[in-house]
C-alpha cells in the first residue's frame, strides 16, 4: 500500500511538474480549479482509505465467519431450521458491514474533501477514484492471494489425506485441515468481499465522477450528485427487508426448503429494488440534465436512469439463475457431466468444459443487452449506474454467498470435534446448498465486474482527452488483441501458483504424516500451524508475479504505448476475460456437483453411477480436482484483472495523456 | 454449395433491387461501372469456382496421400531414409498442387471475369472475393466435419479398442481402424488443406480488392495490381529449390535426422522467400502509390511494402518454432506436464491447461507486431500482403504437414499387413516428426487465419463504407462482446459434437464385437463399412449446428444490428478466438507428446515416469485423450469460425450496407 501510494504521488504530481498553482477547470469554463499536486495528494488519500476500509471490512468479515461457524454447528444439535438462521444471519452481518462500510466511508471522505475543494468539484470527484483503486488493490490480495491460499490448501490436504492416507475429509490427523477450513474463509469471505467491495467501489466512483463533468456536476446539484450513492443506501435497506423473508417472515423446517430460501432473497431484493429505484431516481434526480459523451452532449432524462440501473439489477438475476442452471446438480447439464463419467475422465473433462463454454452464451447476452440499454440511453453515466443496480443488492448477495463458507466450516468443527453423525449431516445438507449460492455470487461477481470495468473504461476516455477508440487504428487494434490474451497469461500463472503452492503443502504433510509417531493412530496432534504458513507464505509469494502482471500492464502500456493502445488493452482483456471467468467458474462448479451428485445417490440416475469408490465416483472426483484451481482461483482473480486495470488506468490518464506513448513518439 | 450460392446471388442482387442499369462508379469518379446484377452473378460463380477449387484440391490431396502411405510403408523396408523421401514428397505433392491449383484458378478466373468487366475494375474485384468465400466454405467442412470425423473415430476405436478389448492401436480386428486410418486424411489432409487453401484464397482477394480501390486499381497498372498474386508465384518456385534441401542435397540416414531436416526447410524457404519478397516489391510495384485508409489518403512506397509482406513471413516462423517449443517432449513444458503425471491425471490436466494458456502469449506479440508494422506502413492492404506473406511458403508448410498422416497411416498398413516390427518401428519413427510438424502446421494456420480476417475484416470495412468502429458506441461494444463469446459457444458446440460421434462408434464397434463370431480371434473380418459410414454421417449431421452459428452470425447480425455491431462481433471473435485456437491445439498437442514421452522412455526422467501401463502414464493417457477434441477439431476449426464469419461479411457488405440494421432503425 505504501509504495503504491507512493507511485501515485509521483506519477499524479508529475503531471503538471508538482505546480502548486491553481489551473483553470476543464469542464466548467471560467472558473479556477485547484492544483494538480493537491489532486495527486488527495487521490493518494483516497487510494488509502479504499485500501484501508477494504482491508478492515475483510478482517471483520473473516472474525464474523470464525465467530458464526461454531456457533452453527452447536445450533445444528437443535435442528437444522436454528443452524441455517444462525448461519444465513452471520453471513447477513458480514453483507451488511461490507456494503455499509463502504459507502459509509466513502461519503464521508467526499465531506471531508470537500472542505478542501469546495466548488471544485472535477477535483474532488477526480480524487475520489482514488478510493476505487484503493479498494480493488487489496482485492488482489483477497482474490489472487486467497485463491491460491484456498486451493493449495484443498488440494494439499486432499491428495495426501483422502488419497494417500485415506482418511476423511475434516479429520482432525491431517495437518492440513486447519489451512483447508481457514482457507474457505481466506478465499470465500476475504475474496469474494474485497472483489465485490472493489466493484462497489470503482462503480460508484466512475459514477461520481462521470456525473461531476455533467450539467449535474456544473450546476452544483448535490442531490442529483449523490444518485449514486443514494442508490446504494437504498440497496441496503432494501436488503435489510428482504432478510427478514428467510429468517423471521417463514422457517426452515427441511433440508429441502434451504435452497429455495437462499434463492427466493434474490428475487425479493430484486423486485423490492426495482420500486427503491423508481423511488429515488425521480425525487432524487432533475427531470433532464445533460452529459458529456466523449466531446458530444447527451441529454438525459431522469426515467432514462431508472432503466439504467434496473437493466443492471435484473441482469444480475439472469446471471445468477444461468450458474444455477448451469452448476446446480438439479438441472440436466450437471447430470450430463456426471453421466459422462461412465467412460471415464476424459469424457468428464471433454464434457466438462464444453458446459463452461455453453454457460457463456446467456450471461453475455444478459450482460450485453444491459449495456446497449444503459450505454444509448445514458452513456457511460449510464454503465456505471447499471454496474450500481447490479450491485444494489450487494448485502443479500455477500449474505447468501458468505453464508456458504460459515456453513462449510461448520461442518469441519462437528467433524473434527467428534460429534453425531446427524449434527454432521444437517451441516452437510446446509453446505449442499452453499454450494450453488457461491457459484451464483461467483455469477454476479463477474457480471458486475464487467459492466464496472466498462464504466471506469470509460471514465478513463473521459479523462484521457480522447474521443474515439477506433479499432482500425494499428495502435488500438494491437491493444486489442494484446489485452485479448492478458486473461490467459494470467490464468496459465494462477493455475501454475495453485499448483506449485499445492506441491509444497504435500511435501509437509507427508513430512508430518512421517516424522511424527503416533499421528495416523490420533495419539499426538499435528503441527496445523506450520501447514497455515506454508499456504501463507506460498500465496503471498505466488501472487507476486499475477499481481504484477496486472500491476504493471497499464503502467508500461500508457507510458511506453500511449493511451489508445491502453484503452484496446482494456477493451480486450475485458471482453476476452470475461468469457473465461465465467467458463472457468461454471466448470468448476459444474464437476463439483457432479461429484456431488454421484456421491449424494439421490436418483436411480444417480445411484448407477456411484456409489463412492465406484469407477464413475473416481473419474467424477478427478473433474472436482481440477475444477478446484478454475473456479476458486483462476477464474474469479480475472475479475480482478480487468477491473484493477481500468481503475489503475483512469487514477494514472492524467499522467499518460500529458507524458505517455513514448515508444511511439520516439519511432 | 448450390443453396449458399442462391443465397449470394439473392442478398447481393437485391442490394440495388436486380437493377441492370450501370452505376456510377464508387471511387473511379466521372465513370460508370457494371450493374449491381452484375456483380452478384459474378460473386456467385467466384463462389462456385473457389468452392470446387477447395473440393478437388482437398479429393486429389487425399487420392495422393492414400497412394503415398502404402508406398511410404513399403518403401521402410528399404530404410528410413527412403521411407522418408517417399513421404515427405508425397507431403509435396499435395502442397504444390494445393499452393498452384488456388493460384491458377483465382488467375484465370481473373482473366475471364475481365473479359466482362474490361476496365471497371471495383466491380472485378469486388466479385473476385466470392472466390475466397467458397474456399472458405468448403473448409468448413473440411475442417469442422473432418475434425469431428477424426476425433469420433479415433476416440471411439480407443475407447472400446484400447481401453475395452485390450488389443493394440491399429489392430485390424478393431471394426473403427480403417475409419480411424481414413479419419486422419479427412482431418489432416483435406481439413488442414482445406483450411490454408481457404486463407489463402481470402488472403488474395482481401488484397486484390483493398488494391482495387487504391491508386493502382484506379490507374490501371496491371503489373503492380497482381502483386498479391506474384508473390505467391514465387512462394512456389522458392519451396520448390526448398524441397531440394530435404530431398537432394542431403540425406536422412538416422532418425534422430528427420526432425531437424523437416524443422530446416522452414528456415530455409523463410530466407529464400525474403529475396523473393525484395525482388518481386522492387520490380512488381510503382515506387509509390495511393491507398483509401477509411476515408483518408495514405502514401506507400514499395519498400514499405517489403517489411509487410516479409515481417508476415517471418511472423509465421516464429508461430511455428514457439509451437514446436511448446509441444515437443524436446523441451521443459511438456517434459514438466509429463512430470506432473505423477500426482494423476488432474495435476496433468491442470498444467496442460496452463501451458496452453501460456503459449499463446509469443504467437499473440508475434502477430501483433505484424500487425503494427503492416497496419502503419500500408493500412488494410499491408495486412492482406503480410498474410500472404506468412502463406507465400504454404507449399513447404502444407509438405511438412501432410507428411505427418502418411506417416501415420504408413505405420497402420505396415501393423495390419503384419510386417516385421522393424518396419513398424521405422515408421512410428517418422510418425513421431510428423506429430510437432502437425503442430507446427496448426499454428501457421492460425496465425495466417488471424492476418488474413483482419484483412478481410478491413476490407469489409472500407466496402460497407464505415469509417471508423468506435469501441465506445453501444452499437459496436455489444457487437466486441458477443463476438468475444462466440468462439466458446462454437468451441461448445464442437467439442460435444465429437462426444456424441464418439459415442454412437462405441456402440457400433461393441454391437461388432458382440456379434460377429470369431472377431476378436481373427477368424473373421470386421464391418470396417459400416464405421467409416458411422462416422461420415455423424460428422456431416454434428457439423450443421457450429457450420449454422457461423453461416448464420453475419447474416443476422448484419440484417437485424448493422454493419457497426457485425464489425464488433468480427472484431471480438477475431480476438478472443485466435487466443481459445492456439491455446486448444497447443494443450493438445503437448498432453499428447507427454503420453509420447513417457512411452518412449529415452530420458532418465522419462523412464522414471513410465512404462505403459504405468499410473503416470494412465493418467497421459487421460490427457491425450481430452486433448484429442481440443486439437483436432475445437482449436483449428476456429480458425473457419473467425475467417468465414469475415468473408462472409465481406461478400454481403453491400447488402448489409443498403438494407442492414432492422432492428435498429424500428427501435
Amino acid at each position: 500500500m505504501g509504495v503504491f501510494a507512493a507511485i501515485i504521488f509521483f506519477f499524479l504530481g508529475s503531471v503538471k511538474g508538482f505546480s502548486t498553482k491553481s489551473e483553470p477547470c476543464t469542464y466548467s469554463q471560467g472558473k479556477l480549479c485547484k492544483p494538480a499536486l493537491a489532486n495527486a495528494a488527495f487521490s493518494t488519500l483516497a487510494f488509502l482509505l479504499g485500501a484501508l476500509t477494504s482491508v478492515l471490512s475483510g478482517f471483520l468479515g473473516m472474525k464474523i465467519a470464525t465467530y458464526a461457524n461454531a456457533r452453527t454447528t452447536l445450533e445444528a444439535r437443535k435442528g437444522v431450521g436454528k443452524a441455517f438462521i444462525t448461519a444465513f444471519r452471520s453471513g447477513a452481518v458480514m453483507g451488511f458491514l461490507l456494503a455499509a462500510n463502504g459507502l459509509l466511508v466513502l461519503y464521508i471522505s467526499i465531506i471531508l474533501f470537500k472542505i478542501y475543494y469546495g466548488d471544485d468539484w472535477e477535483g474532488l470527484y477526480e480524487s475520489i477514484t482514488g478510493y476505487g483503486l484503493g479498494g480493488s488493490s487489496m482485492a488482489l490480495f483477497g482474490r489472487v492471494g486467497g485463491g491460491i491460499y484456498t486451493k493449495a490448501a484443498d488440494v494439499g490436504a486432499d491428495l495426501v489425506g483422502k488419497v494417500e492416507r485415506n482418511i476423511p475429509e475434516d479429520d482432525p490427523r491431517n495437518p492440513a485441515v486447519i489451512a483447508d477450513n481457514v482457507g474457505d474463509n481466506v478465499g470465500d469471505i476475504a475474496g469474494m468481499g474485497s472483489d465485490l467491495f472493489g466493484s462497489y467501489a470503482e462503480a460508484s466512483c466512475a459514477a461520481l465522477f462521470v456525473a461531476s463533468i455533467s450539467s449535474i456536476g456544473i450546476n452544483h446539484d448535490y442531490t442529483a450528485m449523490s444518485y449514486p450513492l443514494i442508490i446504494s443506501s437504498v440497496g441496503i435497506v432494501v436488503c435489510l427487508i428482504t432478510t427478514l423473508f428467510a429468517t423471521d417472515l417463514s422457517e426452515i423446517r427441511d433440508v429441502s426448503q434451504i435452497e429455495p430460501s437462499l434463492k427466493r432473497q434474490l428475487v425479493v431484493s430484486t423486485i423490492l429494488m426495482t420500486v427503491g429505484i423508481a423511488m429515488v431516481s425521480f425525487f432524487a434526480l432533475p427531470s433532464e440534465f445533460t452529459l458529456f459523451n466523449f466531446g458530444t452532449e447527451k441529454a438525459v432524462k431522469n426515467w432514462h436512469l431508472f432503466f439504467c440501473v434496473t437493466i443492471g439489477l435484473w441482469a444480475g438475476l439472469v446471471i445468477g439463475y444461468t450458474t444455477e442452471y448451469y452448476t446446480s446438480n438439479a438441472y440436466s447439464p450437471v447430470q450430463d457431466v456426471a453421466d459422462s463419467c461412465r467412460t471415464g475422465a476424459a469424457t468428464n473433462v471433454i464434457f466438462g468444459l464444453a458446459l463452461g463454454y455453453k454457460s457463456v452464451i446467456v450471461p453475455i447476452f444478459a450482460i450485453a443487452i444491459a449495456i446497449y440499454v444503459s450505454f444509448s440511453l445514458a452513456a457511460m453515466y449510464g454503465i456505471a449506474v447499471a454496474a450500481l443496480g447490479m450491485l444494489s443488492t450487494i448485502a443479500t448477495g455477500l449474505a447468501i454467498d458468505a453464508y456458504g463458507p460459515i456453513s462449510d466450516n461448520a461442518g469441519g468443527i462437528a467433524e473434527m470435534a467428534g460429534m453425531s453423525h446427524k449434527i454432521r449431516e444437517r451441516t452437510d445438507a446446509l453446505d449442499a446448498a452453499g454450494n450453488t449460492t457461491a457459484a451464483i455470487g461467483k455469477g454476479f461477481a463477474i457480471g458486475s465486474a464487467a459492466l464496472v470495468s466498462l464504466a471506469l473504461f470509460g471514465a478513463f476516455i473521459s479523462r484521457a482527452g480522447i474521443n474515439t477508440v477506433d479499432v482500425l487504428t494499428p495502435k488500438v487494434f494491437i491493444g486489442l488483441i494484446v489485452g485479448a490474451m492478458l486473461p490467459y497469461w494470467f490464468s496459465a500463472m494462477t493455475m501454475k501458483s495453485v499448483g506449485s503452492a499445492a506441491l509444497k503443502m504435500v511435501e509437509e504433510v507427508r513430512r508430518q504424516f512421517n516424522t511424527i509417531p503416533g499421528l495416523m493412530e490420533g495419539r499426538a496432534k499435528p503441527d496445523y500451524a506450520n501447514c497455515v504458513k506454508i499456504s501463507t507464505d506460498a500465496s503471498l509469494r505466488e501472487m507476486i508475479p499475477p499481481g504484477a502482471l496486472v500491476m504493471l500492464t497499464p503502467l508500461i502500456t500508457g507510458t511506453l504505448f500511449g493511451v489508445e493502445t491502453l484503452a484496446g488493452v482494456l477493451a480486450g482483456s475485458l471482453v476476452s476475460g470475461v468469457q473465461v471467468a465465467i467458463s472457468a467458474s461454471n466448470t468448476g462448479g459444474a464437476w463439483d456437483n457432479a461429484k456431488k451428485y454421484i456421491e449424494a445417490g439421490a436418483s436411480e440416475h444417480a445411484k448407477s453411477l456411484g456409489p463412492k469408490g465406484s469407477d464413475a465416483h473416481k473419474a467424477a472426483v478427478i473433474g472436482d480436482t481440477i475444477g478446484d484451481p478454475l473456479k476458486d482461483t483462476s477464474g474469479p482473480s480475472l475479475n480482478i484483472l480487468i477491473k484493477l486495470m481500468a481503475v489503475e488506468s483512469l487514477v494514472f490518464a492524467p499522467f499518460f495523456a500529458a507524458h505517455g506513448g513514448l515508444l511511439f513518439k520516439f519511432l
